[in-house]
């Protein structure tokens, strides 16, 4: 496609995250009245910060890791660690981001889990937890054998995108859903087209940008690392990569 | 991946697709009141049912055509002839959608492209406009040189796999949409999940499989058609393919 080399994009990518978590933690604190940890709709708040944050900008970092191109010399094991940290604390945060939202959905006596946006969000999170334990099992654990790391990778690699598609799909519904909430009863109306929506709207259209980026990135045949299938990348590190 | 070949793959995802516009078409039947062309929330209904079975299904089964063994071998033309009428055939019944939708809330004084949903939706149904029209002009026109088919195909097959990741994302928001306008006042509310939020959520998650499956079959590289990249699927087609 275009001749943009890896890491020009990546400087821009890594901007547009900041605009993505700058823009959803602005909406909180200005128009949805900040954040607490008492249960109130501020404890909520914290619900879209910790998701975008976690689920999209850093899960987008972890699942780009390989294509830096300081990545492809030397041994892989550093860069695994890397991944494998960042996809935990991403998770790390999906885990708060729920629990924020259980949180207040309990103390009001709001059922949990009714939602299309809430069904697809926890199985999406579930799918990465699933993701995150079978890739840790396959790909850091020294005695994984060679022909299980050969046959899962493909796999890891399908729902390493399939994952991130659902994240953003998560996000699109749950802003579109959090805003027919918010707006109405003494406020303007979402209808009406008040700041609060265009923004929220713009945020919306921002975080599928970064996600449409990020998989464009990791479909890219020139941005991926040359040894990927080599017979070396599947050996178990402890061989391979001292 | 598993070693599944494309044509049983392509059967089951054909059922499922036929499942998805099914469910959608007996959601709007059996809970919304049906179809009819009155402004009413019967016009509205239509707007579900050729989104999903436009800018989903139909535009899942234009982006497969190459895939297909039959299309590997002989003249490319009959195909892309194919590719382009369906992908009209998507188009055609996704502007049907908009029309329904639009009718719907003039008729309401209800306005129109306020919500994320709208965005998204007609930022999608537009940039599947403008692939249209590109791809036609470059790859159909037998004046189109070469060097212009060669640069435009990645930029073509990238928006290809991220128009229907935006459909399905639209398509998700607006069922979630959907349910929390109509299942309130003298209806069980969404929060209690009637029967009818169990279906829709469902269908939502059946759409977010099949875009799943059909982006997954697009980047499988052993289902590629094997001169994809060759120059002479980059010649005019008048020299080429007669």
């Amino acid at each position: 496609m275009l001749d943009l080399p890896f890491l020009p994009f990546c400087v821009l990518l890594g901007g547009l995250g900041f605009v993505c978590v700058a823009f959803v933690s602005a909406w909180c604190q200005h128009w949805r009245g900040g954040f607490a940890l008492d249960g109130s709709a501020r404890t909520f708040n914290w619900h879209p910060v910790l998701m975008v944050t976690g689920m999209v900008v850093l899960y987008g970092a972890a699942a780009l890791v390989y294509r830096l191109p300081t990545a492809w010399r030397g041994p892989k094991l550093p860069w695994k660690v890397l991944h494998t940290a960042l996809a935990l604390a991403a998770f790390s945060l999906a885990v708060l981001g729920l629990a924020a939202v259980f949180r207040f959905h309990n103390d009001h006596g709001t059922p949990n889990m009714y939602s299309l946006h809430s069904w697809l969000g926890l199985a999406t999170v579930l799918l990465f937890s699933c993701q995150w334990l079978a890739g840790f099992c396959a790909f850091l654990l020294p005695w994984a054998p060679a022909w299980l790391r050969a046959l899962y990778k493909p796999v890891h690699v399908f729902f390493g995108s399939t994952i991130l598609m659902l994240s953003v799909a998560s996000c699109v519904s749950g802003i579109n859903e959090k805003l027919f909430f918010s707006l109405k009863n003494g406020t303007t109306e979402y209808k009406l087209l008040p700041a609060e929506a265009v923004f929220a709207n713009t945020l919306g259209l921002l975080i599928l940008l970064f996600g449409v980026l990020v998989l464009g990135a990791l479909a890219r045949p020139s941005w991926k690392r040359p040894d990927a299938d080599s017979p070396d990348s599947c050996q178990p590190l402890l061989t391979a990569e001292r």
